[in-house]
This record gives structure tokens, C-alpha cells and sequence, in this order.
């Protein structure tokens, strides 16, 4: 079953195409989570570990996949891969498809090197396989194709950058005319065309903040059946107004990421009256699905 | 001191530009290193790091910087990242620079993890600080942000992706009028122009590929403070001819990295009278150094 098959599949029984990102900064955990990361690598490795299980706990019910951010791990060095590792491995074990968030990119034999590593098919027991990564397109076509064969391999889909969700993000997405961002596009749509799914939809999708709603039908024009990962929701600004232009009728089109709205919701005030961190960050979540359900179900 | 003035001593010191680039491939590593690599991923981490300090013991007289490709490492997963800090602590143990490669790039807080990951200013002993990181600049000035800070606080150099060494480099590279490229390349020239150390030269380099000696002085004019990381020499087709544009009347510009016509030299049919890799390996990495001679000298 394709990636795209697979992740529609999952947002028609969970009903949202809410997503959120595992982005851990140690700082900002939870404790004893936040106490035990102080302690030095190792132990912030295994405050990682143990948080991501009981995070995804509350997250497995309500949404389709989660989006770990590679960087906040690494910084642990090796202990960070374990942590990571442990998380993509938990959250599949829940039932949630998982998108690696690493952004790699390079050219011939170590673009195959990064795409094995996240997808499968290299040192099968190294590190478990995502069912989606993201991919930096700037070294070129001939630097995504090892990404995209790998993606084949395993039945994984991609998810190219292609209009970033920071406020500088035309500083070189928009240079010429047309802009990079739509060239990418198109190389996105012509990627995806042979790698449809039942489901309509191809398994090479395309980043498009969900801080830029005024592009997103531009963007859905250029990229007819690719899914959009749409990050910066929440924290970054984004809102479900004007996200449905991404969507089609039954809800399909798009995944809505959001991080530090979710993580960071166990420090919220209203939400002091709930004892727990989950039962908080479960509320922010829910919150969240409701936000979107009128974009999602696009009554249009 | 920065960066630019550490490498330009050391180059000067060992009298030549030449860079190797660590990029252990599994299937390619000397006996007994093969062999135990095969055992799994935790061995195959011990057979790199191993393998690394003796290879780093051959390069160490001979030039000033070496360059960790991440990406194979990564494939060992929490082993590789091990493996990873210990290649770049025996570097520096020996006295060499370190240019990590793992070209990252991403935004805000995320770009920041990368950097201090990287460059050091995180976990201190989470893994060892490089001397300089690669990075992909497609997310925009903004998002470069980050590391240009890291590396100011860590006295560190950023190698920023120009115009990379792949056949389809110019897919998105060369859109637009100027080019693409050359708009990364003004930014480099212009993150740079306050970050010059006492040699004159910036610790903002740029990445362009030795396979494309024709673009070279055009490159050198845009940035002329910056570091030229010249990645793809030998094996990849680059040649000395053509390169010493990158260069002044000092010798100083540039770095030209080889991976693969180093690593593999223990291979060579012309060789085989050597008894030991590490001799063949040494033979390879003089041979660059003498047909670097006569362009980084620029007798012109």
C-alpha cells in the first residue's frame, strides 16, 4: 500500500488531517522529564525516551502521524539517535505513520546513504524506517532521484520543500520568473505523476507553510495530487483560515503540523485546572482537530 | 581565531589545500575493517572508528583539514553518530580541522539545534564542535540566521551551498536571471564582509563543484573573501586543471576536497606492490598534493 493510500486511509478513521511535530526542547519538557534532560546526554536521551512514550500515548488516539524533528534530537549527539530511533519506533507501535522531519539533501551515493537511513533498506536494524521524509531540493533533480527510488522501494512517500513557512523564506524560494518555489512545484507534480496511488494522491507531497494561506491554491493548482504539509501551525501563526484551498471535498489534500502549540500547551494558564500534562496537551490537540474540521471537510 | 586564519596557518603549515573527505562506505572499507563492518551495526561502528584513526594517522602529517561526510555515518544509526564523534575527536586529537558535512538547513529554533549540534555552544559533551559545517541555503537568509551566529560565538566556519559538484546541479541553481547561484553567492560575499580575520579571508565559504573549473573565476569575483570549498576532485571527474582561479598568488581561496580516490586507493591495481592500505592510501594523497602544486601556487 502506498504512503499516500496509507496516510488517507489513517485521516478517514482518525477524522482529522491534523498532524504534530516531535520537536523536544529540553527546556520546555514536562517534568520530570525537563530535570532528569539536565542531568547530561544519556539522561536527556532517556528522559526523550520515556516522555515520547507517554506523549504519544495521548497523541495516538486523535491523529494520523506525527512529524519528528531530526535536529532537536541530534543535539545529543548519539544518545539523540537512540532517543529518536525510540521515538519513530513507539509511535509506529501505536499505529501512527511517522514522517521524519531531517530536511536532507545530496547528491548520488550519499542522498541513497540518507534515504536508507530514514526509509529502509540500508542496515535494516540501525534505525527504523519512517514512512515519509523531508527532502532540501537545491543540489537538483539528479540529488532527489536516490530519494525517490528509495521511496519506491519501500512504499515511503516524500515531502519536498517547496515554499518554507519562515517569514524569509522568498529570499531565494521566490528568486526569478517564474518563481524556484513554482519550478520545485512542478518537478513535485511531474515526480508524483507515475506514483499515484488508489487513493488519487501521489506519494511525493510538498511543504507549504501554513503561514502563507494566499499561496496555498496557487500551490495546489501547480500540484493536483500532491499532499501538502502544511507546518507552522498554531506557534509559528497559522490558522485554519484559509488553509481549504489545499483540501478537496472529503477532507483530503493536506496535513496541518503543529509543535510547540501542542508540546508547549502543559504550560498554558487555562489549562492549570487539568492535573496532568497529558490530559493539557490532549486538550490543545483537540482543540486543534475542532479548528480544523470546517477547513478539512471543505463544505464548499 | 576564526576560522578563515586557522585554516589558512594550517594550510600554509602543510603546504597544500587538499582536503579528505571521510565518507566510509561499508562495502569499500580495507581488511580486516570489511569484514567486521558486516557483523552488524554496533561492529560496524567499531570497525569505523578503528578504521578512522588509523586513516587519520596516514592524513594527519599530510593536510590541514579533513571533512566527515554525515550521511554515511548516520546509516548505523545511534552507532554511526558514535562513530561520527569519534572520527571528528581523532581529527582533532591530531591536530586537523574538521569541516563536518552534513549540510543541514532548516529554520528559526531548528536551525539553531543544527548549529550548536555542529559548531558546539549545546550539550557540550554530546559530540564534539567541528571547525565548520556545510549548509543548504534554500529556506532563505533568515533561516541561515542561525548558524551564522553559532559560528560567530564558536569561532567556527559555514560552508554554504553555491553551486554544487552534481551533473544536474543547475536545475534550480542556475533558474532564473541572475542566476540562482549567484544570489546565494552574493550573500555569502555579503555574510562574510564583516567576518574577515587578520588573513583577509571570511569564514563564510561557499560550495562549488571541481567539476565545473569554467565557472570558477566567476564564482571568485562575486565572493572575494570567501573560502572555496572545491568538492569532487578525482573521482568524481574534477581535476586540477582549471582550478586556480579559486586561488590567489599565495596559494590561499580554496580547499579541494577528495573522498573516494583517496579511500579507494588501497585498491589500485598500480599499488598492489605496497603491502599495507595505508601506504596506498598515502601514495593517492601525495599524488593530489603534487598536481595541486602547480595551481594553488598559481605561478601566474
Amino acid at each position: 500500500m502506498s504512503f499516500a493510500d496509507r496516510l488517507y486511509a489513517a485521516i478517514s478513521t482518525k477524522g482529522t488531517p491534523a498532524m504534530v511535530g516531535l520537536d523536544p526542547r529540553f527546556d520546555r519538557l514536562p517534568e520530570p522529564f525537563r530535570a532528569h534532560a539536565k542531568a547530561g546526554p544519556k539522561q536527556a536521551a532517556d528522559a526523550l525516551i520515556e516522555y515520547h512514550r507517554c506523549l504519544l500515548d495521548v497523541i495516538a488516539p486523535h491523529v494520523a502521524i506525527v512529524k519528528p524533528q531530526s535536529a532537536f534530537f541530534e543535539q545529543l549527539g548519539e544518545h539523540g539517535f537512540r532517543a529518536l530511533a525510540d521515538a519513530v519506533q513507539s509511535a509506529k507501535d501505536r499505529g501512527l505513520l511517522v514522517l521524519m522531519d531531517a530536511k536532507r539533501g545530496d547528491i548520488g551515493s550519499t542522498s541513497e546513504a540518507y534515504a536508507s537511513t530514514f526509509l529502509g533498506g540500508g542496515w535494516s536494524d540501525a534505525f527504523p524506517a519512517s514512512d515519509a521524509l523531508t527532502v532540501n531540493p537545491y543540489l537538483g533533480e539528479d540529488a532527489c532521484e536516490p530519494f525517490l527510488e528509495a521511496a519506491d522501494r519501500a512504499n515511503a512517500g516524500l515531502f519536498l520543500l517547496v515554499k518554507t513557512s519562515n517569514p524569509g523564506a522568498g529570499c531565494f524560494q521566490d528568486h526569478g520568473e517564474p518563481p524556484l518555489a513554482d519550478i520545485v512545484a512542478q518537478k513535485v507534480a511531474d515526480w508524483g505523476a507515475n506514483r499515484l496511488g488508489s487513493s488519487g494522491w501521489s506519494s511525493v507531497g510538498a511543504v507549504v507553510g501554513a503561514t502563507r494561506p494566499e499561496e496555498l491554491a496557487h500551490f495546489r493548482k501547480l500540484m493536483p495530487h500532491a499532499t501538502i504539509l502544511l507546518p507552522g501551525f498554531g506557534f509559528q501563526g497559522g490558522t485554519a483560515e484559509g488553509l481549504s484551498s489545499a483540501f478537496n471535498a472529503r477532507g483530503e489534500g493536506a496535513v496541518v503540523n503543529a509543535s510547540r502549540s501542542i508540546l508547549f500547551a502543559f504550560e498554558r494558564k487555562d489549562l492549570q485546572h487539568l492535573s496532568t500534562w497529558q490530559e493539557r496537551t490532549e486538550i490543545a490537540l483537540l482543540e486543534m482537530k475542532q479548528a480544523l474540521k470546517p477547513v478539512s471537510a471543505n463544505p464548499a
